[in-house]
């Protein structure tokens, strides 16, 4: 990307997806270029005193804003949750910016408010700063909130992208694509039968057993935009390392998966928001299974695959019929406004 | 304010007045309520480890996205960064949360970018994390940029809005309304005579030398939405006392007063970017205003009122011919967008 006077931002932009990672090497990181940022994980890895912290941010802007399984308001806060757990921390603060709508109901603001103070509640954290900010009619399309979030990392835990190293084993907490199908079936109206909600979750608590009993485990990401597509991507390029993943292997919802297929839509590069991938050394897979398994947000957890080299960063997917295909960065955005 | 369905978000709500107020006393406090939130200081301030941490966040929509004197990319970094310095705090680290239309031209992303990352280079903070989101054509206005971030407290510094005291005398640190006024003239094309501009600026150098030489300081603050009307009412409450201000000692460029006179507009609610407001006691004023008129921020600073009681929490100014007005509150918004 050069930045010549007649380029525009695109919705690709934000697809978490390769035109988003542009976005960022190009423009983003030469401009405020620092160790911390460098480092490209879900939040930054600071030290201040004696005391390792995590810093994150996160910006939501998901339509519609009620959907099955959540809001926009329990998604702000467990989005920031799980960027911060993402790095083995222990997530304590939140702030709170909105933009909202001249004339959006408070009605509606008040239940996103409570279902943050519930989701809050839940992953144990607290709201201790804000800012509310007013668009005039038109200039905005209903709210978006920005969460930011510190946590503690309590040990000497080095989790990041960067740490995949060959033969560590890669594990999803559970089943893939449900946020983005439903928030994409909701916006379409399209009437699907069957059990379809988002996964929005806090994973902290499920972070803190896992690390606890595995404090070897490599890399921890919520594949939130751009799915386990992205993720995995990013992690093959930060760490160097080729990547393979057996396709059916990858547990998903079977609704789930025929929306997919009558849409179009590879659930591979489809948004979750409760979900996590963690590569793990051999010695702790049966380990890290067991803790996920004993977890009421990681009862389908399933080993999906291998490092097998560090000689090119690449990610593979053998298919069922002993096959195997790249698995590209997403390019473009299937779903704007997914989160 | 009740959570009728019939009530809906109005301008005012983002105002900083006192229907802002309204929307945090009667909906994000009793929301979230904990001890670090109720304390309402520009920023939170927390204990982690043994440090002294201050987190704020703040969301900036300006329109127009640049004028004389800076842009919102500036605005973002210093706006958070003097609400983390107000707190006695040395602001270190800031993430960013954009959201962009679609559309929005590259050049100008850049331009602000650079600006932010200049910002952030004399105000000697680093932007270690970050959040893009794009929103469709038409689904906002062009960009609005939140930025969060960290201070640390280093010594044992009290410094809060509900720490003023009987006697304390009030500081500001320079003319008032120079932002609010600039952003209007340029909204409204207005052809104004004179050197009209922002006085968006880091104040976290300036506030580290005054809290190095006068360590008694009991209030800072930053007078932006709402101006020092908003914030003398605020500490007001806050500290449970009587503010005495003298009208003619408040300093304001001539071509800004003249600007208010045309527009019907109250000087002391207009927003202020680069300026703080100091509550000090007496053996103090001379040091602090010594410290201020030798930096570059602040040498039209002056004392501009006293704490007269601690019977009430009201505001008052006296005018030049002996009169006393009350300084209520600013109730609507006398200008939308302008930070």
């Amino acid at each position: 990307m050069t930045s010549s006077n007649t380029q525009k931002i695109q919705l690709d932009h934000g697809s978490g997806g390769s035109a988003s990672h542009q976005l960022i090497t190009n423009l983003f990181l030469p401009t405020f270029d620092n160790p911390y940022l460098r480092q490209m994980d879900d939040s930054a890895q600071l030290t201040i005193g004696d005391n390792r912290i995590a810093f994150s941010t996160d910006t939501f802007v998901v339509s519609p804003i009620f959907f099955p399984g959540g809001d926009i308001g329990d998604l702000a806060i467990n989005g920031t949750v799980n960027d911060i757990a993402m790095s083995g921390a222990k997530p304590l603060y939140l702030s709170v910016g909105m933009i909202i709508e001249e004339g959006f109901s408070i009605h509606s603001l008040n239940r996103i408010l409570k279902s943050m103070k519930k989701a809050a509640q839940i992953a144990d954290v607290q709201v201790v700063t804000g800012d509310t900010k007013v668009m005039p009619s038109k200039k905005l399309d209903g709210i978006a909130i920005n969460t930011a979030g510190i946590g503690v990392i309590e040990s000497d835990y080095q989790i990041s992208a960067n740490r995949a190293q060959v033969g560590d084993r890669i594990i999803v907490s559970g089943t893939i694509a449900d946020h983005g199908i439903t928030i994409l079936t909701q916006r379409d109206n399209l009437m699907i039968e069957g059990d379809i909600q988002s996964d929005t979750a806090s994973l902290n608590h499920l972070v803190s057993k896992l690390i606890s009993a595995c404090p070897d485990i490599h890399v921890l990401r919520d594949p939130t935009r751009g799915g386990i597509t992205a993720v995995l991507n990013e992690i093959a390029n930060q760490s160097g390392v080729e990547i393979e993943i057996q396709e059916d292997a990858v547990p998903i919802k079977p609704q789930i998966a025929a929306c997919c297929e009558l849409l179009g839509l590879d659930p591979f590069s489809i948004a979750n928001e409760g979900k996590l991938i963690s590569f793990v050394p051999e010695s702790s897979v049966k380990q890290a299974l067991s803790v996920m398994h004993q977890h009421k947000l990681a009862q389908k957890a399933s080993l999906i695959g291998t490092v097998v080299s560090d000689t090119k960063s690449v990610v593979y997917v053998k298919t069922p019929i002993g096959g195997k295909r790249l698995l590209h960065m997403p390019v473009g955005d299937q779903l704007p406004r997914i989160c």
